[in-house]
């Protein structure tokens, strides 16, 4: 047989179904599955967002191949989006449509670095990340987070790890896994440091429209001048708009940047499904109150969850945020993969094991409490004080 | 500003979009547009096609993630088609849902294939697959395709060409851009030839639903005992359905292959959009008849071509098949993109130049005749005979 490539055949198979199976392991014994594992909405999309998505679908406008950049009526609708929150000049040249956000990270990375170049991230980090840039050939270099700064880049630690070379930093804010939101001062310095630097910095924002005040930009990035030559910002639709099955994100970047990704993209899948993308644009407007108040219902879930955990002093909450909390689990010499697949069989609690998002990670797990309603995240407490690791 | 990677920074610009713009620039004088460049059918998809993909994307069975290998139903379907058309013995399990063929070659070359590896394609080839390993650092190397065996790959030529260490060969039959239907033992030959040396054969049948006999398969190769362990079938839904705004291809491997693609497909896009693969697998037994109705429509539409073509002695068909035409141009001491770009701007015909898909190709022009009906092919006649570079 020949061979595989060594980068690829050495991954870890995928974590989520591996996960996913522990819950199917669960007998029901403590009461329905609390299901805090992948990053889904628990709620359902809004049935405007179903009824276009089926019109475009049924359409015959949508079913040639479109623009590798992405639907016209999508970028621009995006970009006003953006313009909006930031307050600042993003326009639809600015917009790069991709089939989710690790379409949009890959194509980002495929951009700045090949095969032998370095990425800086942190540690920890998004798994799918780091496999992406390892399956590349890309090596990584990890910044160290802090549970004792609540898990936020310090500027110290970026600046000592940014040394010439590094063609990009990846950060994720707000975070996965921790939840912690960065800082509009802290991106900003850690920007300049990159610029000074020569490095690209891409910054995932998938959970932005979950941080619980909507009033403030997340950053001040897009009104930096000159960031077309340095910020790369990936968005997915996803979570937002509750329809990941229909795979849609975006890449934010300077117009040079984003000539670059459409050749990748070409490649990739010459373009992103049309005909969601034109639902999309009709969605970002229309849906704008829907989307704030499904901000509000994940502050509510957050505000439980903290409450929970405080009648909890075993499981320490160390981080929270717009959409994950990061909890240390309270058997310091036991693995959180074991822990995360006994709170599953046992508890039916699902959860990702911390070692799942990096090294020196073994004493923490990762809710994504968003998927679950209040009623549910309650019922946590009573689940977890009775928890117990099975001969420990 | 920061680097990009040099592997994509030198790609060109993807050529598609730059042909629909030479295109645009036509003034109509010879008559309406004909449009022989990019493989797109000439011919609406089917009313159902179009209803399912409305209900399904309307549904909310499918806005969550789904499987990463692809939905369960239209694996089946589409293994069961599989199973039928090569009388051979495939499953689901063999089966990873892509977006798209190109994303089906580029999560193949992936797990055979890293930077300052190599792999083997024919000159010409199809360019989407030479910039997708250029921009991953792989080595392309060519083995001639000679217009006097039809562009059909000569045995002898990939026997020499096949030194160790080579990863994968990839072919495409039927070929794009010659339309060169491969026989089916031509390619046992070659694959034996792969397998005794450690060589992957990825083989892109994109076109084999235009191969006017329908009741022979394309290839035994689903039949060679140990197949799983070295051949890689790809496919696209987008030109037999025509969907291809809907972006659904796939991947049959043998199933330790299709678990490599799985870390792949991970970190590309998590899953394949999912309502457009709900339909399709409704569509694969429903629209069979209908599909053959085209594979007919296209064959006579084939026909048309070689007549108008007899009566052109100076432009010389020099191979067709199941989509596309290769045809040698008039104008020997000229480069083909110059002659497209005229032929668009003032005949208002439509093709991709050879120099697109090779070395060496400046005499050649693609037609994707299966774009026009049979009046519109008609038209090239008048068009052609009556064709003059300015200033030659």
């Amino acid at each position: 047989m020949p061979h595989f490539n060594p980068l690829v055949e050495k991954l870890s198979p995928p974590p989520v179904p591996s996960v996913l199976a522990w819950a199917k392991a669960y007998d029901g014994a403590r009461g329905p599955l609390i299901d805090l594992s992948q990053a889904v909405p628990g709620y359902p999309a809004h049935p405007d967002m179903l009824k276009w998505l089926g019109e475009a679908a049924a359409s015959a406008d949508y079913i040639g191949y479109g623009a590798i950049e992405g639907e016209a009526e999508l970028r621009k609708a995006y970009a006003d989006h953006l313009a909006t929150l930031y307050g600042a000049a993003v326009a639809a040249d600015n917009v790069h449509i991709t089939s989710g956000c690790n379409q949009a990270f890959i194509a980002a990375a495929m951009a700045v670095a090949g095969a032998g170049d370095t990425v800086l991230m942190t540690n920890p980090y998004y798994f799918n990340q780091e496999t992406t840039l390892a399956m590349l050939g890309i090596n990584v270099e990890l910044a160290p987070l802090d549970a004792g700064a609540g898990f936020l880049p310090e500027v110290e630690t970026i600046a000592s790890a940014l040394r010439p070379g590094i063609r990009a930093l990846a950060l994720v804010s707000p975070n996965n896994p921790t939840g912690a939101v960065y800082p509009p001062d802290l991106l900003q310095r850690i920007f300049e440091l990159c610029r000074r630097n020569g490095t690209w910095l891409i910054l995932d924002e998938t959970y932005r429209d979950f941080v619980p005040d909507a009033t403030a930009a997340p950053h001040g990035l897009f009104k930096t001048q000159g960031w077309q030559d340095g910020f790369i910002s990936l968005y997915s639709f996803s979570k937002s708009f509750c329809i990941p099955g229909h795979r849609l994100g975006a890449i934010t970047a300077g117009p040079a940047m984003i000539r670059q990704i459409t050749k990748i993209m070409d490649n990739l899948q010459i373009c992103a499904p049309r005909s969601a993308q034109a639902a999309v644009a009709r969605a970002i407007p229309a849906l704008a109150d829907w989307r704030l108040a499904n901000r509000a219902e994940i502050a509510t879930r957050a505000n439980a969850l903290k409450d929970v955990m405080d009648r909890l002093p075993q499981w320490k909450l160390k981080a929270i945020g717009a959409y994950f909390a990061y909890i240390r689990h309270p058997f310091p010499d036991i693995d959180s993969q074991f822990v995360a697949e006994k709170l599953a069989k046992l508890a039916g609690i699902v959860c990702l094991p911390g070692d799942y998002f990096g090294e020196g990670q073994e004493n923490y797990l990762r809710f994504a409490f968003a998927n679950a309603d209040v009623p549910t995240i309650l019922k946590l407490e009573e689940r977890l004080a009775g928890f117990a690791l099975p001969g420990i």
